[in-house]
């Protein structure tokens, strides 16, 4: 681990810079990008507003827009202390998709004000990333968003999430030769992550889902459940199933942990044989990965010290970038489908049970992302279905 | 003049880019600009709120932010046909004073909804450069966030202008041999610029000023005068002078055109000896620069293939870089003074009458006036005044 000095002189001034893509030297260069040469440009674009994709650099362009609510294991510290995540986030849409993204960080958290400022600022922008805002308000924001913008809108603390962790679960079944249709998997969080990655495994076709929160497993007879918590109740839980995490446990072939709580060693020691954890809560994983190995086949956390990281940074470069070739409106879930199986498809014959998502840092990941993702954006476009 | 086509082709894919200020190359990297190090970051910002100013690049950020309601001489264009405007804005923060700036073009004109935005935006920016928004909404617009915000706002169209105005004409007149104390200059024009020039000059100490709109004359007596120009009529024109723009100039000593308005030979004629003619509306002056040579002793335009341009780029990336440099949470009167007389006096024995201001490539004038703004703004600090 980095000692702390070193962290914060590696944040001096913050990370990012803006620059321009040509140099501005003579009186001409200066003529060209103001006035008054910019006139002609502005023209153009007034009179065909679709130039402003060609012309300008929003084509390409995401906002990380975030309220502060619910950022990493830190939970509402605001806009100013979460500005240094989305700094982070806009280095990597760089580093890895060659996506340039703006960190915005919004001074209210009120779910009507956040959305009317993004619909705002929509003209500036290619696409919306939202970061670390707080269930369940992230799950209206977004879907107002998406319906009312005409660029793509992803909440990436749901989708990233859902798409690595959708890969991660495919890999590790090839190596416990078990099939999606076949399992149950116990989601632990019922905050942004875990709604995501329970309704994107549905989707995916896994067997059955069953969804536990501070208070236990989610079934459609159980009070005081929000609009988000209803909907699970409803899609999930097939069995009717009732009672706490260690009843959900018994007998599951995955865990995928979302919720920050701990397990103990006699919570997981009933699950299936051939078991699959994945303990992502950082920077404490819901159950020790040395625990979870005597139990489990499969093993992943979302540490970076440790293998199988799952990353959302596999993710939301790519998915982007994708959407910007295809031109996309949306991204659906035929697009998130296709990150996942890229995603997964990055790992061939080296696949092990210590290497089944490929490592953040792994080049190939963004570029394979981003073809998959422009071409599902394209098979839905000709279907009618973005 | 360039051509269209090559003005075009330096405009695809947009005049900006992002870039990280660090290299991400190991896991290392990584852990530290993003999870789970920068979680560090956050902390020690989410405890003491100030520490953002040093660990993020909002301290030296500025928002370009337009709603593209009053672009160049095009008018009211729409947000994304004034994009490429505010990328040009953001380019030239970068190139004169290092400065990092967003452009922001905003999918509303409603000042409380550009208001609100704006305010919600604010803790992801060091500053806020509102430009191209119409008058008179523009006035309250900048007025309401300058009170409401912690951070400095600047309409670069009223102020920028009005810096750069009374800078050449300190020059001008250095080169008559007239005082400020002792002239009456004639404003033509009361929409944003005109309003700011204004009361530039009569803060400055300039004699008497006379503001004329397309209807002539602004006097106290007129009907249908909206608040700003109510405000004009109450501290201009104090020898009470009504008509036309004719009348006004009659014994004039200086000219200030900021209208679009065309005038004839013969309405200048009537200008007193050694006059100055200021003809700034681009791309057709006021009065064409030969004629008004007949009846003036120094001319100067907004025309970048004339001598003397009037160019904002000479005052705002010096103003928004010496207010950071101080720490300032508002652009006061004594900063655009100041950044006023350093621009006049980056002309020293050179000065002519085709050489009143210096050129809006001069790398000198930035700096310079980053550093007279961040004394004035001490100054004001101390004196309790910002």
């Amino acid at each position: 681990m980095t000692d702390n000095s070193q962290i914060m002189r590696d944040h001096e001034g913050g990370k990012l810079r803006m620059e321009p893509t040509r140099p501005l030297r003579t009186r001409e260069d200066l003529s060209i990008a103001y006035t008054p040469g910019v006139a002609e440009v502005c023209r153009a674009i007034h009179a065909e507003p679709a130039l402003a994709k060609k012309y300008t650099w929003t084509s390409r362009l995401v906002a990380v827009v975030s309220d502060g609510t619910s950022v990493l294991g830190l939970g509402d510290i605001g806009p100013a202390a979460a500005m240094p995540v989305m700094e982070g986030k806009a280095v990597l849409f760089r580093k890895f998709a060659n996506v340039d993204a703006i960190p915005i960080c919004l001074d209210t958290t009120d779910p009507e004000e956040i959305i009317a400022t993004v619909k705002n600022l929509a003209p500036s922008f290619g696409g919306i990333n939202l970061e670390d805002i707080s269930a369940p308000r992230c799950f209206e924001i977004e879907a107002r968003l998406e319906a009312e913008l005409d660029i793509p809108v992803m909440h990436d603390d749901q989708h990233g999430t859902a798409v690595v962790v959708l890969a991660a679960l495919r890999n590790a079944m090839r190596l416990t030769d078990t099939k999606l249709a076949d399992s149950r998997v116990v989601v632990m969080g019922a905050g942004a992550a875990g709604v995501a990655v329970s309704k994107m495994l549905i989707s995916a076709g896994i067997g059955e889902v069953t969804v536990c929160d501070s208070r236990g497993i989610i079934h459609s007879g159980r009070d005081g459940l929000n609009p988000a918590k209803e909907e699970l109740a409803e899609i999930t839980n097939a069995s009717g199933l009732r009672g706490d995490v260690e009843h959900a446990l018994r007998g599951a072939n995955v865990l995928v942990g979302l919720s920050g709580a701990r397990l103990t060693e006699s919570q997981i020691a009933t699950m299936a044989s051939d078991a699959i954890i994945f303990a992502l809560s950082n920077p404490d994983p819901e159950v020790s990965p040395t625990i979870a190995s005597k139990y489990a086949s499969v093993v992943a956390t979302g540490r970076s010290d440790m293998p199988n990281q799952i990353n959302n940074v596999l993710a939301f470069p790519g998915i982007f970038a994708g959407a910007f070739d295809a031109g996309a409106r949306n991204i659906t879930p035929s697009m998130k489908l296709a990150a996942s199986e890229a995603i997964a498809d990055c790992i061939g014959d080296e696949l092990g049970p210590e290497y089944i998502v490929p490592s953040p840092l792994d080049p190939r990941v963004a570029p394979a992302v981003s073809v998959a993702v422009a071409a599902a954006a394209r098979a839905d476009a000709e279907s009618g279905a973005s």
